[in-house]
């Protein structure tokens, strides 16, 4: 129609080829939501685990994610260089996984909540995506998103303990903002016996999703072993700012490297280590 | 931390000022969401109150918004020049809309559905920003999407009509992209004794949400004559490609003009009208 | 070959469709350069020869440009909504723009400076695209920079004669800075008996190069009445922030009208104010 | 003023921090610049000593540019992931390096050139910023400029040759383009003795400009022995998709290090190599 020109006004908005792109939602408004809905302090399992489930659904949906890190109110995905999804468009990209994540998350609620808490009212997050041109600075991204946990969880444990010990909150408030790290700690310690390293690693670490490489042995009909390489979407509590998990743990995973690409590696290591051919058990 | 540089990665995606911005959602895959969850064709008017509601759920959350027009599973949301909700930042804008949409749709569902088609899998949407420097602009965009409606809903309507008559849907289709706007017609009327325009104004017109001006007079305490200014949701299927609807319907709607300044024209239109200060009913 | 690929990573930078784009040019460090060449002050009329020979430049080589407005070191020059001059890409219009300036810039010199005062190095411009929606902002951004002009010059105009007087610079600087504008005009006349409104308008306007409608008449061979349209080249040095510089002395400058639609216009008002097709030297 | 606003119309262009930023310049209608100015064919070499001459001009005036590789009309200027200058502001950094571009070309031509070839019109220079995330994408990129010499060189070489000997201009252009780079080859140097491997490096590999660590030692005033680290702008005419530039000839070209810290580096690899501090002639 004579219209169609309008067309042209839509911007084109794909980022930046070969680069690691970050999508990040947080909850808007969610002091307000958790209180309504009284989650626990400092941290709701319950509340956690709808998190989990809704960033587990948008992992799920969207293939070529690598990692999901979050916390609190707030998640991050990770495409890596090599993915092209919906043409790197940003605002296809946001909108995708912001629309999926609110779903998945209401979709979750009452299964994490029971029939004696239901969902009353609709989350709503803000979605952004960032653009990270190496994998040193994707690294650092996801390091500073597991710092700000740990800040504010350490802050709000204790917050939630003096209050909970009837301390007045902006009392308490003030004496936390006021104390550095390992005063919080004393604080916590001296007070209410709680070793802060003894808290809950989801509530110290946060929640990330990855999808790890799995390796499956088999022996097909003619009795030939061999081995499948596939993906599979772990959940773990755990540290990720020093490099053991990057190096240790899951090497490969922001290797950006296709599975095929995973198994010749993997073949050519078996062979390396002296799994020949005709090994009983070997895989080719 | 060492790590808070990586928030200059993130880039400024604030929309140019002092121009309209729609924010258009379109549902991901509605062909097979439709279908699995059989939908009424050409429009299931269940379906269709579900995506108002939606509509209307963002246009409460988003004050600055003016209007939204929608059919099928898109909907268009409108701002205005003088807007600068979430400072205009495209990431903000299009990631609310959208997970206020999804979030309004999925509780919306049961009441328009009833108990006996649920849910069976969270809609998706996606969302973008379009930028239109002026109102003749956005009159076009409106049309644009209003003659997509037209054109989609007179296919539509003759291709269920057909394939519902036994017509093997390929021929259908094609006997359909073989024939323009009157032969479609024509073909409804021949073979159905469907007369186009009698179908309802929703299939043909799509659905219009307003923020209509209120006007309220009153008589306050003391006997003094007032007017109260406000503004009303109001849903509409009528045609917004000619003028009537922008000069006779709702000549204020593009306005962009604050509710203060309505009351100072309105007044300013009754006092020319002869509505003396003090002549019984007056406002001031 | 093999290294296309990066042809990828040259991000589209077109800029909105149907919107007034401005590209502005400055003098990077400026305050050296004219020092380094000993302009005369306030402002040297020979340097302002040479910025308007860069500009007229600039407006000759690209068709579509319908005014430029300088002043001190920069020139703005106004792409009108219908242009599509290098796609609108923003670099290429920013850098041939400032390419074509640098480059007349210099060739200019000479003819301004005279053998006694050669060009002792390269000038340096910097440029950047804006985007505005409207003509009314338009307007406004030119009126900003009008302002600007003013602003400099009075202050500069006073500057130089307080320095040139003998003050101690810092001692002006300071003097000036304090008083406002009705202050710097009495400083002006009540020691150098200078009566700023009767600068020259090239210091206290700026310099504005319009591509202004030329109509032609012309009696043809077979003896025919008839007129043409163009568009010719013209430098003012006049007030552009109010209204009758638009609605008076340029009526059709910001039209954003072709040749051919002015050539309608003008053959109805023509007719309409009783140029019959017979009337001797009438146009058709 | 009031129009102050319209700064804000100014959208901000900051390219991504910590990457690698390529700013092109090429040559605006080359095809008849050279045409009207008689350059020799394929190459002229006053030609291309202006264009190397203005590309130098642009790295000494922009200290953080630490390569340019250039052929035929065009320069594409290379920024390191460390470097912040204009705050990377895209049309910042592309009109400044035009503009310099542009005035350095019309400096050099005379000393090139001659009195007999004066400049006859001001050459004109399109820009563009490219970000390049990676190292390697980089090295890409600057294969894909080399090999786009080589293939129009190899071209040009033939094409007028083939001219030079009589051939029509349409016929030679038709038997290059069909022939593959090996039967291009074997063109020239059955029809012409032209062995291409001999024709000058400036024409095959084009033109590099470098800033290169230069080491300096010295003996202080009290006989302490120690070395200066600085950079010096270097010109060569090599290959640079081959390993052995960026490896073996300029190791550190792309390490984006800071001249102290290439000292620290030093000295250590010299004390490693056995370089004692008291021994004679040691650095410090
Ligand atoms: N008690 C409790 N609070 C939580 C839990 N998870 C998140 N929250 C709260 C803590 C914060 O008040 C809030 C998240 O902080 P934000 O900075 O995202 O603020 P908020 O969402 O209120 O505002 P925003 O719209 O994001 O600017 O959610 C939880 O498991 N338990
Ligand atoms: N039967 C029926 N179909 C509907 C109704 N509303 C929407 N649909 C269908 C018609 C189209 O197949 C689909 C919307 O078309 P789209 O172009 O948005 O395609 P779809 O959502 O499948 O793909 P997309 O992810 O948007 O590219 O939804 C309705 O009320 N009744
Ligand atoms: N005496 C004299 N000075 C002039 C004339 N035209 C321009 N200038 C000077 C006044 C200012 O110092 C300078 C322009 O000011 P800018 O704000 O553009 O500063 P400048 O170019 O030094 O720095 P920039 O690189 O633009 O940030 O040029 C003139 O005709 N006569
Ligand atoms: N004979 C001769 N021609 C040269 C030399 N250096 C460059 N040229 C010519 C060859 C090409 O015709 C032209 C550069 O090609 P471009 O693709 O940049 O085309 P041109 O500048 O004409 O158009 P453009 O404005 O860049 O799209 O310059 C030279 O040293 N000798
Ligand atoms: O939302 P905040 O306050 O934690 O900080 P932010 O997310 O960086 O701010 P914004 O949501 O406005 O981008
Ligand atoms: O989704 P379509 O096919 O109706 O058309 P579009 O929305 O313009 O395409 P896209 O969703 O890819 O922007
Ligand atoms: O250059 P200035 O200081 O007059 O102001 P500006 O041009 O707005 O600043 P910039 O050149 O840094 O955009
Ligand atoms: O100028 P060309 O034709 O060599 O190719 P390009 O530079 O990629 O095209 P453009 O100058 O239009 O970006
Ligand atoms: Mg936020
Ligand atoms: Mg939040
Ligand atoms: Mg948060
Ligand atoms: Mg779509
Ligand atoms: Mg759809
Ligand atoms: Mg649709
Ligand atoms: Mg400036
Ligand atoms: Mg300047
Ligand atoms: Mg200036
Ligand atoms: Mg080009
Ligand atoms: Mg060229
Ligand atoms: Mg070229």
């Amino acid at each position: 129609s004579q219209y169609e020109y309008v067309r042209k006004f839509e911007q084109d908005d794909a980022l930046l080829p070969l680069t690691w792109v970050v999508i990040r939602v947080d909850g808007r408004g969610f002091s307000g939501f958790v209180a309504r809905h009284e989650y626990a302090k400092p941290v709701d399992t319950r509340g956690a685990a709808v998190m989990d489930a809704a960033a587990k659904a948008v992992m799920e949906d969207m293939g070529d994610l690598v990692l999901a890190y979050g916390h609190s109110d707030e998640f991050s995905f990770v495409l890596p260089p090599s993915s092209n999804v919906y043409k790197r468009r940003a605002s296809k990209l946001v909108s995708t996984v912001v629309s999926l994540f609110t779903g998945a998350f209401i979709a979750a609620w009452p299964a994490a909540f029971g029939p004696d808490v239901p969902l009353m009212e609709m989350p709503v997050f803000d979605g952004r995506t960032v653009v990270l041109p190496t994998r040193a600075v994707l690294r650092d991204y996801l390091s500073w998103r597991q710092v700000d946990c740990h800040i504010n969880n350490l802050f709000n444990t204790g917050f939630w303990a003096l209050v909970g010990d009837g301390d007045d909150p902006a009392v308490a408030n003030k004496l936390l903002c006021d104390a550095n790290s390992a005063q919080k700690n004393e604080i916590l310690f001296s007070r209410f016996g709680i070793n802060y390293n003894n808290e809950p690693e989801l509530n110290r670490k946060g929640s990330i999703w990855i999808r790890d490489l799995e390796v499956t042995d088999y022996v097909d009909a003619r009795g030939h072993a061999g081995f499948r390489v596939s993906r599979k979407l772990v959940n773990v509590n755990t540290d990720l700012i020093g490099d053991a998990f990057w190096t240790s743990a899951y090497p490969h995973l922001l290797a950006d490297v296709k599975l095929k690409d995973h198994h010749k590696r993997i073949k050519a290591e078996r062979a390396a280590a002296g799994h020949g051919a005709d090994a009983p058990g070997a895989s080719q």
